[in-house]
């Protein structure tokens, strides 16, 4: 037996280097490797990936180099997370009964884990690819039958942005429904402050003139009103009957929005009965967090006269190439790219994933669980305010009410310090005015410890058990809900946690994400979602803090928002960031008020010209015309880059006029234009702001910034570059950087003012633009995390590879396809566009043939058809590797062959196995097999599809005739037995 | 406009119940509504449910009431998780050093996202359905591979329970090896504490004589020496040569075992390239938590020769019935069931979710990966070490280490007591000597508070960073690993978390679990895996607390263990429970090695005869085996009880013998039977005791208990009746109860004691049975949050309706099949035996072909052919609906149809849906289709399929062709090419 000793001659020493920890982020979200790297250089025709870099983006434009403050270097993974629970354990949980239109809510874990923390939901896309999205289709087809079922008005779209800005939108449509003749919207006073303010925002730019008014005082008498927004239970709780004065609207030709509450309404007379127009609110009460302010689904429903006036998207019922009953996004040629200038809304990314939460909540619960729980949180309501009655230290307002309890007291602030010292939150109204709001969490322990705060030292001789007895339901009998809601049989079905563990389960597997296969879309950045960015979002401290809540009791939210806009504004080049907008769109809007605003601070009022090139998102326009500018398009060179002898007469025509240009960078056709400085300068010698689209900044950071650019102000889609998964439709985030001159006119908040971070040394905000003071605060973390675990050195190197791997599959697709729009090198940004229009007339195909037949690849489609007709957009992304990066290429020469074979005349034109694609199993293992290819073709087109293959679960779907038959809720049960009876 | 005041007509008071929490539980895991248990009672033939269950449990061992000291009305889930929250904070996370076989890990998210927290992963069970498995199954390859690539060792296993009695199973291999004719096994004093503990435990049994020797200690001079077990590295970090001494064991005929440290071997030289002859240990630190002790997937590997001797299930490849390679647990008639009395091991349930774990560790991190690990925590030992040579306030060892540092010193406590205020934990060997392990986790910040602790009070003049350079790599020249390891292509692939996600959601979409549909597995319970019972397990003040950190560190555990005990207590009417034995069989062993040091403390040595019916698990009599009992089967009459005339004749006969009766109730076959009173009066009559396997525990809680009904001891498999979900494969845990006689003789531990909860008067406790103090005390918040929020009523809810459940089924299917064994009132337990023996003469039809028919059907089959050949068991549980129990139902009443029309004579017997089931798509779409029957007929038999099929992804796997030619690793990429495009 022999002991051994260390054999110095072995010896060698150890780096410091080699004992930094090990878990390093950057290598797990950036994909390619230094040597894939170097070898995908070379195939572009590159010495190296700088040498690509360099030949792609202009030198002028180019930044030195990108240091943070703070995480320069990238935090591990678990540093991450130690990071994060730090911040977690400075926000402090208060119980809050501040209400105002956020409630504490039991999120079911079951749903928590299988749907909020789970990537294969959150990952999807929005249901673009129909086939491959029936799961997120039912469930927003669940959501739409939920909210018409509770509002009791036929139609609903699939999520707004929140409260606010649906009703801001139904202002919209009543404006738009009276075609603009009339310009007076009142709002009642008892409407949220932040509805409110929003409105009054908004109206701006639809020369609406906002009058908030008292109820008693409402009057018609002017003859321009064309819609009033009243809101029901009140924000302070009142519960009135409507029915005469929507009686009296109607004969004045007014429209009537009501704001409501969903788990009200399961008790209430349904605003549709009542005679409302369009009612609006949240779903977050349904089972989704407050996040310190969301993501949460609002909602918006209306009659069947006014559904093609209806913002936001809309799931309707269809059928496939089979026959069989198939869901799609219905009318989606009323999106936002349509209407452009003429667009009153520009509503993109909704707030899918948290509508799914919402539908799935009803779904566990069921119409008699829901009841179960308003009835219980009304009676907590019925016992505080008995028990306040028995105390008499305050005045119990005597209005009937649902969940939220008026009270006048001497000294309200002296009653929230008590409250203070018991982790409690309740809203104080006025000096004498207090509303204590109750919700699903609530227990009779609280009550009593409520008890204890408003009884001011006085000893209290009950508990709310022992009064509840004597508490009574106090809804009015006229207004109690009679008509049934949710009866059908998938709100009746899946209550046990089995049942709806399956029923998550079946419809995720039906749907394509990021845990099968990239989402090549271009414009869409679907990069990596890391489990690390995900993690925090559940966290209790992060997600169980009310909006309004003290500041100082959020103070790890603070801390990570004053660190976001620090980072944010070095990326940008930027000064100061605002966090509220919750879309790309709204960030666009933000950004554009914040440039009227800079305008008529400088008195320059007339200043309402927007030019915006041809190639530009849909969203820039709609955009535009919701601020109440006037839209000036240039058009594009042969090569895709903005005309800029056109632009630079457009802004000298308009040089008094001139108020921003709207341009995305690298442009949508995935360029880097060289002409960008020209651009910036031109607008800016016609006194003009440059609004920079920020949807590309993933071509962007570390590289170049707007700032640099030249830009005054840009959103960012966070939801894109930085890392928020798109949850299939929503939630986004779109916060918005600024230039020093504009930071004064970022947007506050009336509850809680917020403005740009940093802070400017003036202020003169803009009004509400969300509902909350910092947007979706709950997903700030995802892109928070992004940024601190890359650092600045892994966030160049992703931008770096996301154009080398766009390169590489444009080389590896130029031979079969022609690329459109490159550079003056002959290289592309982080996106590039293959041409298809050729198809057409060699071949009878279309993008949509082209997508369809890369699903039997297990594949979504590229962007199709934008921002150039008959093409496809590829996004790959740094995150892809280059093994997925080369599947892709390989599916689409493979179709490219399939294409040849019917331009060589092998294949019916008409019957083929693109026009036949998508090919579920049901189709391919039918006993009749019809098509002219055969069955293992259509199935198993490439190699790899035989280890594992994701198969659609629907022939190709029918837009037309959904469109024709628009059905947007859930079809009743004995129509769908027949239907399939019929194709059985 | 109107305001509304409360209408007094319509008030109606509230009720103090309505007030109460709305989140309760017992609904969500109970499945039947208080209406569909009346129905489906009166379905059964019975007024109510309570009828039913009165007529079938007997009368005389029902207990009146069951009542809970704590959490009798059960938490609502949120309370539940508050309380989780207050337990979690009492636990106290040190940073640990101790080492001794656990170490801090990084668990990566993706994994710990997509696989720990994973349903789809972790409700799955043991892989006997290989066609709707093949996801895990290459997942334990991969393991299996990995584990013969680092160790050096041609075979390996799927996993073991924990390093400690993965070298129990090798010494009992030893022992095989040799025929039982070697009867010394020789310890090296070098082992961890446990391990040596466990050995000389499961020693006894088997007549073995352990001796734990030093290294230099060791001859073989005795002849009767079978093996010999070193470490490598030592327990105290020691790196020794232990080439010549394993030549010199061989040239005496002895054995060597070798416990060993994976991230060792990516720098040692493998055990097998030393010439040992198994190796033994954990895969815990390859992303497992420490989790107080556990679950840890451990590991065995052996040479081919011995590989049939190897203890545990063994994934290997084989052929399905296109010919295209598939995987399968190979050499199945291995298992414990076969052996019965000559069994040396009884293991079942292993650890196969941890080792999947483990082994997507490797595969995100890679050989590179894994090496730069290695060398980083080498780095960091050496650092420590250095640091210390300079600090000179204590002595450090001069033998090689790898990440173990041994240090000498005057005051070992002092040095601890320092390192305790730090919040460190290190290891005290003796007074004088300490060891610190480094791991994964260790920074150099981590090494510059050592040298604080270990500088007592001496200025440090240094930083770890400063002396890093000096410092050099200490793996002997020798020693070092110079052969490749994970060379395959799935180690080298996936390294970025795209990748790994989608490689996991891959192998997830292949492997049915409770996400897709009910499995109703007899004797297996699977039932519901809640989430909330399942969030606590991640938290990180559970999961990152090493087992051996002083108790007042985990006072949260603590407290959750004595409440724990006290509710197991209350629900098998016992006085004292041990939580160490880590599943069923482990428990089985426990609880009859217990029996064994009761009958030896009253010197009744001669007490070695185990009476066990002839129905009883395999696990049973090898159970007994191991405790070095002699077995006397009794047989069962044709009801299916056991025949108490033979079993009264062979107690009498075994009088002075007897030490044990083991008996399951209900019995195996799914029956109460009647004469459990006289069987248990005929065992203590004779002087033995009554060990009760408590497999079908779910027919007894809060109905009867194993106490009350008259047994002396009893496991519980809490991954069966206590909801700790399967894992595909483990873990489990199988505490065992005990009345007050026996409870002094409950397993300890040799470095944390332990023994009955509540602790007895006295201790005379048995040996070490698993590796740590508690079994796998991180699921075992599972099991407790279970009975804390079902409360004593929601508990004895779920038993009656399990039998509910059961008898529906029964009822519905009698008709069609015959059901075996039923009690006096023709009901049947919580589950019953379909008998398909007819079929075989009929129809040719086995039970394997109506299993592989269900898959077809969305289905996993029963249990098959056990207890009783030529049936199946189905078992349902309370946690399925009636509409999935009916499902169910219609599958097997279609498939009796389809039996049907071969007795007809209308199909062929050889060739029909039932013998060519499951069918893949890949089959079902192939262009050639030769079946004689329809493929719609063969793919979509049940209309449910049509909206959502769980699809297999293999045809019928060849067990026999596997078995002949095993293959039990990754095959190469290129024989997988080959096969692919000879397949394809
Ligand atoms: C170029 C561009 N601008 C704006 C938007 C709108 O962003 P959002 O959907 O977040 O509102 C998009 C969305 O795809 C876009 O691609
Ligand atoms: C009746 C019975 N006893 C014992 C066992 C063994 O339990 P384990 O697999 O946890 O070791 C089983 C497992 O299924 C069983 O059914
Ligand atoms: O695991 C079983 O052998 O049942």
């Amino acid at each position: 037996f022999h002991q051994v000793h260390a054999a110095k001659s072995f010896v060698r020493s150890i780096t410091v280097g080699a004992l930094k920890p090990s878990d390093t982020f950057p290598r797990r979200h950036n994909s390619a490797t230094p040597e894939e790297q170097s070898k995908m250089a070379e195939f572009c025709g590159f010495q190296s990936l700088d040498a690509l870099i360099d030949a792609t983006v202009p030198q002028s434009i180019r930044i030195q180099s990108m240091e943070f403050n703070k995480f320069d270097d990238g935090l591990t993974e678990s540093q991450m997370i130690d990071h994060m629970q730090k911040l977690a354990s400075k926000n402090k949980v208060f119980k809050s009964y501040i209400g105002m239109g956020y409630y504490n809510t039991h999120v079911p874990p079951v749903i928590l884990r299988n749907l909020l923390e789970n990537p294969a939901w959150y990952t999807q896309y929005t249901p673009y690819q129909a086939e491959i999205s029936q799961g997120r289709l039912e469930s927003l087809l669940n959501y739409q039958t939920m909210i018409t079922d509770l509002t009791g008005l036929p139609m609903s779209n699939a999520s707004l942005l929140d409260e606010g800005t649906a009703a801001a939108e139904a202002m919209a449509m009543c404006n738009n429904i009276l075609k603009g003749k009339k310009k007076t919207f009142l709002i009642a006073s008892n409407c949220h402050p932040q509805t409110i303010d929003i409105c009054k925002t908004r109206a701006e730019g639809f020369d609406l003139k906002v009058v908030k008014v008292h109820l008693k005082d409402i009057d018609y008498k002017s003859g321009d009103v064309c819609g009033v927004l009243v809101q029901y239970p009140g924000t302070e709780g009142e519960i009135l009957d409507y029915g005469d004065f929507i009686k009296n609207a109607h004969a004045h030709g007014v429209k009537v929005v009501m704001a409501s509450d969903l788990l009200a309404l399961t008790m209430l007379k349904p605003p549709g009965e009542l005679g409302a127009d369009i009612v609006v609110g949240s779903a977050q009460r349904f089972g989704v967090p407050m996040g310190y302010g969301g993501p949460h689904a609002a909602f918006l429903a209306t009659s069947q006269e006014y559904k093609r006036m209806m913002p936001g998207r809309i799931i309707g019922v269809s059928v496939d190439s089979t026959g069989k009953p198939a869901l799609r996004m219905a009318m989606q040629t009323r999106e936002q790219h349509i209407r452009r200038d003429k667009a009153t809304s520009n509503i993109c990314t909704a707030q899918a994933l948290l509508a799914n939460m919402a539908a799935m909540y009803a779904v566990y619960h069921g119409p008699e669980g829901l009841k179960t729980i308003a009835q219980r949180v009304h009676g907590l309501a019925g016992t505080f305010s008995a028990g306040l009655k028995k105390l008499g230290t305050v005045e119990v307002q005597d209005l009937p009410f649902f969940d939220t309890v008026k009270v006048k007291c001497s000294d309200a602030k002296a009653i929230a310090d008590v409250a203070y010292k018991h982790d409690i939150n309740l809203r104080i109204v006025d000096n004498n005015t207090i509303t204590v709001s109750f919700d699903e969490t609530t227990t009779l322990e609280d009550v009593d410890n409520l008890f204890n705060v408003f009884a001011l030292g006085k000893p209290v001789t009950f508990t709310a058990q022992s009064i509840a007895q004597e508490v009574e339901n106090l809804i009015p009998s006229g207004l109690t809900r009679e008509t049934p809601y949710l009866t059908h049989q998938i709100f009746n079905s899946y209550h046990t946690e089995h049942e709806l563990l399956r029923y998550l389960h079946k419809l995720q597997s039906k749907d394509l994400s990021l845990c099968h296969s990239m989402i090549p879309l271009g414009s869409c950045t679907m990069k990596l979602n890391a489990t690390t960015e995900m993690m925090p979002v559940t966290w209790p401290n992060f997600s169980n803090i009310h909006p309004f809540a003290p500041t100082e009791q959020a103070a790890g939210y603070q801390e990570m928002f004053d660190d976001l806009g620090d980072l944010l504004c070095t990326i940008t080049g930027f000064d100061s960031f605002s966090l509220q907008p919750n879309a790309g769109a709204a960030g666009e809007y933000a950004g554009l008020m914040v440039i009227r605003a800079y305008h008529m601070s400088r008195g320059d009022h007339h200043r309402n010209v927007c030019i915006i090139p041809v190639s530009a998102h849909g969203t820039n326009p709609a955009s535009a015309a919701m601020c109440g500018m006037k839209i000036v398009a240039v058009g594009t060179d042969a090569k895709g880059n903005i005309n800029i002898e056109e632009l630079r007469k457009a802004a000298e025509a308009n040089k008094d006029k001139l108020a921003a240009l709207m341009v995305t960078y690298p442009s949508t056709h995935g360029v880097y234009e060289e002409g960008i400085d020209d651009i910036c300068k031109i607008i800016h010698d016609n006194g003009g702001q440059v609004y920079m689209d920020g949807a590309n900044m993933n071509a962007q950071v570390g590289l170049t910034s707007p700032g640099f650019i030249g830009a005054d102000v840009c959103h960012l889609n966070l939801h894109k570059t930085f890392c928020i998964p798109h949850g299939g439709g929503g939630p986004g985030m779109g916060p918005i950087g600024v230039k020093k001159h504009l930071a004064p006119y970022l947007p506050s908040h009336p509850v809680v003012p917020t403005g740009g971070l940093p802070a400017p040394d003036k202020s003169e905000p803009l009004g509400a633009i969300s509902a909350a003071p910092w947007g979706s605060a709950l997903i700030l973390p995802i892109s928070y995390t992004y940024i601190a675990m890359m650092g600045s050195k892994g966030l160049t190197d992703a931008s770096k590879i996301a154009i080398l791997n766009a390169n590489y599959m444009a080389k590896r697709l130029e031979k079969h396809y022609p690329v459109l729009f490159r550079g003056v090198n002959g290289t592309c940004a982080h996106e590039f566009i293959i041409d298809l229009r050729g198809f057409k007339n060699t071949a009878g195909i279309e993008p949509e043939d082209v997508a369809k037949r890369l699903i039997d690849y297990g594949f979504h489609g590229p962007t199709m058809s934008w921002p150039v007709p008959g093409t496809l957009m590829i996004e790959p992304t740094e995150s892809e590797s280059k093994a997925e990066l080369d599947r892709f290429c390989d599916a689409l020469i493979s179709i490219r062959k399939e294409i040849a074979q019917i331009e060589k005349g092998n294949v019916d034109i008409n019957n083929n196995v693109l026009k036949g694609a998508p090919h579920p199993p049901s189709m391919l293992m039918a006993d009749a097999w019809t098509k002219p290819y055969s069955r293992e073709y259509a199935a198993y087109p490439a190699p790899w599809l035989r280890s594992a293959k994701f198969w659609p679960t629907t022939g190709r779907v029918d837009n037309v005739y959904g469109d024709r038959n628009l059905i947007c809720t859930l079809l009743p049960v004995s129509e769908m037995a027949e239907e399939k009876a019929a194709n059985a």
